[in-house]
Parts: structure tokens; sequence; C-alpha cells
């Protein structure tokens, strides 16, 4: 008899082990990670990527794998290089519990003002929400109801999560690949310009809001989402979870929207809808006064 | 010098073990548990129950947890039982990292039909939602949004999560302790109901649905939200994340409704919407057409 062989060991090739270390860096957003360079996990992502004629610099494909790579290979140009691995090495870079074995490496589509500003615009301006699912979900929500493009701000020292960061990603089912996106813009330009560029914009309040020490006077009409007109051109603010948008931000506003919700009998307040709930309900009233969308 | 004593051992009494034991048997869904029984974790929450009227059968309180329950103190009913802990026994059965220290057992409130059809019903109605979190989400956006009550139903073998396990109750903000529900009601026996009290039954269902081998003749009309008069008394059926409401249901509606969303250029139609932000947006709809919750 032979004797049973030492476990081979697992061989990472140079190319390998360079290509995990870019793709682990993107995925964490890490700042040496090439700028604008996102990490895509599974085929229906990569698909949703090459349909929206994103560049996918390169793929990563494990053994089992290669049928989901055949399927999609028409889509994939020749300019994208692919990289074969062992399901074994895959399975230490993949976000899921059975991965599907194919990954890549894509550049984030690079928005202009002018994109987001395409026929009658509505922006979703997203400041300082914190929670990657959030941005996900308002994202996906922003593409369902007809959004020309969508912004990412920080309020104050609060930034806005990465929307291209993979809890974000798969939040929005693909929408962060397909609606143009500007992320990290400083809200003060980017408010020059919607003003020049002639958009309303309307700033999400939370309904039962606490009598600020600066008082109403100051701040601009509060309405109700379909006393607010979002036929013209339109930008909603949405602000930070808790902490909702800053003053400031507020009142440099058309107008606050508020969707009016049920009182809690006695005690506190309504509790306030979550973030992603409230940006989707007003988006919708945007697409409905816009007769829905095709 | 002494020499330093043993650690001293956490004795538990036996009437905490009894309650802890209970306790998690409520928070697990265990059959064991005493049927309707909630466990309820953090001051909030017990305070929404006490608002609400919900019988607080007892409260755990640890050394730090004192002074939240001193602020509760004049809410609490002399027929609720103290039961006073450690800090470290309580952190063995709390479900957060920071516990407040503050815990009870809560009679969920046990709602008849007659209840959720008080007034103009707006009656949530789930069928095979199986995440929690999307079952406590609906259930906030259903209270929001005015709804007199819910129910939730299986969708043959796929029943809805339980809208008093913790998830659930920490994703609807305290709204399961307030809103009027029926859970796991037959829908045969609920639909037959609803009939015979004249309330309008609206299924939700996906924009881009497959065409089905049955086809559309047998169905009821398909409506956007707008176009659904919400007005007269109405029920919303809200299925199962990914197969959505089974056939039969779908064909015993008065009407589908389903929301227009864009299209996603070429490859796949548009994702769906998250049965959560979905539902929320009808459940808005049909709030914007009665002129408003206050």
């Amino acid at each position: 008899m032979r004797p049973t062989p030492p476990e081979r060991a697992a061989v990472i090739t140079s190319k390998e082990n360079q290509w995990l270390k870019r793709y682990r860096a993107a995925l964490a957003g890490e700042r040496n990670a090439p700028k604008g360079l996102m990490g895509l996990e599974g085929a229906k992502l990569i698909e949703t990527a090459l349909d929206a004629g994103l560049q996918v610099e390169s793929i990563l494909v494990s053994e089992s794998g290669k049928r989901h790579l055949s399927r999609l290979g028409h889509k994939v140009p020749s300019s994208t290089r692919i990289l074969r691995t062992t399901d074994r090495l895959f399975a230490s870079v993949s976000e899921t519990r059975s991965p599907q074995g194919v990954a890549a490496l894509v550049h984030a589509r690079s928005a202009s003002l002018d994109d987001l500003l395409r026929g009658t615009a509505l922006i979703a301006v997203l400041i300082g929400v914190q929670d990657p699912g959030n941005v996900g979900t308002i994202l996906r929500a922003a593409e369902a109801f007809g959004a020309t493009g969508a912004a990412t701000c920080a309020a104050g020292a609060t930034g806005t999560a990465n929307p291209f960061a993979p809890k974000a990603v798969r939040a929005s089912a693909g929408s962060v690949l397909t609606l143009p996106i500007l992320p990290g813009i400083s809200f003060t330009i980017l408010l020059a310009q919607l003003r020049v560029a002639g958009v309303r914009i309307f700033a999400a309040v939370p309904t039962a809001h606490a009598p600020t020490e600066h008082g109403d006077a100051a701040l601009p009409p509060l309405l109700a989402p379909w006393e607010a007109n979002w036929k013209p051109p339109s930008a909603l603010l949405i602000g930070n979870e808790g902490a909702g948008l800053p003053f400031e931000l507020v009142r440099s506003a058309d107008a606050r929207v508020s969707i009016p919700q049920a009182a809690r009998g006695k005690g506190a307040g309504p509790e306030s809808l979550n973030a992603a709930i409230a940006a989707a309900v007003l988006l919708y009233e945007a697409s409905r006064q816009r007769g829905g969308v095709s």
C-alpha cells in the first residue's frame, strides 16, 4: 500500500492574488482601491452591469461558475480579462453562503449633472443617509419611479453610505448600476447648480417634528405629498435616518414635504416611517402626478 | 494580606429561572409558550404596550434598568409583577448589545374581525409574507396610513412570519402593539367574512408578471394604484416576497393592483419593488384618496 499523500496545499498564483487584493479593496471601498471600481458578485448583477454598458474590467470565475459565465458569454466584450480559479479560493472572497462562482471588477458609471437633468428631472438627493441598505432601497425606488438620477451628499460630518458598496448594490437590486448617480458631491455646489437649472427643491421632513428653536416663520411652506407639484423638474432631499435634514438645508428648499401619518393615541406622537419607506412614497407620488412610468 | 476570594458564582433564584424560561419561550414563539404572550425588551416598547392598554403581565428589571422603570412607574398597573435581577443575568437574555435592563411579558391584544372593520375599513392582509422584518415594516406602514387593522394568513404551506416575534415587533416600531391584528387566520374564512361585510378586495401584483398558463381572461381587472377606488371599505392582499399571491387568491379579488415601474432598458424587465415598499406605497395611496390621516 502506498502511503496517503499529504493534503495538497492550496496554491495561489500571483495573478489570482493580485486580483483578489484589488477585489477586496473595491468591496471595502478602501482608499487604495482604484477610484470608481466596484466588486460585483453573482451572474445577475454582472449581467445588469453589462446590459447597462458599464465597463467590466475583469471577471473571476471558479470551476462551478463556468456555466454562469458561458450564459453571459455573448455579452462579455473581448476587452474584459477572464481569470480562472478554484471553488475553494472563490469561496474565500465570496460574501454569500453558496457562491455562484462568478465575480467581477466593474467601473461605476461616472455621471455628470447633465445626465441627472435629462428629460423632466426627478432627482433623489441623499444627505447623510447612513445605512447602506437604506441607500440601496431608496435608489431602487428612484429607478422604479422614473427618477432621472440621484446624488449623495454629506450632512456636516455625517456622510451618506457609499452607493457602490456591496450592501447598497444588493439592496438596490442593481439600480446603482443603471441609474445615473453623482456620489459624494458638495450639497452647496449641487444646490447652486440645481437652482440654475430651474429645478424645484423639496425637503422631506417627518410629520411630527418638534418645534425648532428657530420657529417656523423662516421655513418654506409645509405640504402634504399630493399638495406639492412634482410635474416640473424636481429634486427630493432625503436626510439622515435619525436626525433628518440639517435646518439650513430645509430652509433653503422651496417647500417642505411631509407624509401625514396617523397619531398613536395617547403617549408620544407617531414613530416616523423608515427613511427608505418615506422616500419611496414621495417618489411614487411624483411618478403618479406625472402619469406613471412605462 | 487576606487571599482574594474566589469569584462569586452567579446565583439564579428559581423565580428568576422560571421567568426567564417563559420569556425565552415567548421570544422564540415556542409551542409550550403561553398563547399570545410576547416578550418585549426596552423601555419604549413597554411604554407603547402600556399606552395601548395591553396587559403587561410582568417586568424583569436589572440594576441599571431601575431608572427606566421608574420613568414608566405611574403607567404600570399594580397587577403587573415586578421581578428584579442582576445586570449580568439580564444580559444573558437580552437581544441587544447594550441592554437597557428592562424586559416584559405582555399579552398580545386579541383582535376580532369587528375590530378590524371599525370605521371605514382599510385592512392589510399578509399572505405568506415570510420575512419578519417585512411583516413588521408593513404593519408599521399600515398603522401610519390609517389602516383599521391587519390579518396574517398562510399561502398553502407558506405561513406568514409571526407578527409578535421580536424581529417583527422591532421592525414595526411598536405598531403590532397598537394595531388590531388577526394572526394566523384561514384566508378562506376571512374572505367570506370580508365579502359579507361588503369589503372590496384588492390583490397586490407585480408589474411585470409573467403570462400565466391560465391566461388573463379569468382574472379581475388590473389597475394602477390611483385607478383603484380605495374610499369604500377595502382590504389589500399582500403575497410572498418571491412567489407573490397564489393564483386562486388573485382570481377571487375584485381587482388586481400593480404599481407601474420604469422598465430597465434592454435585458430583463424591472426588478419588483421590495414587498414592504410596494405595500407601503399602496397603503399610502389609500390614505391619500381618503384625504390623509390625522
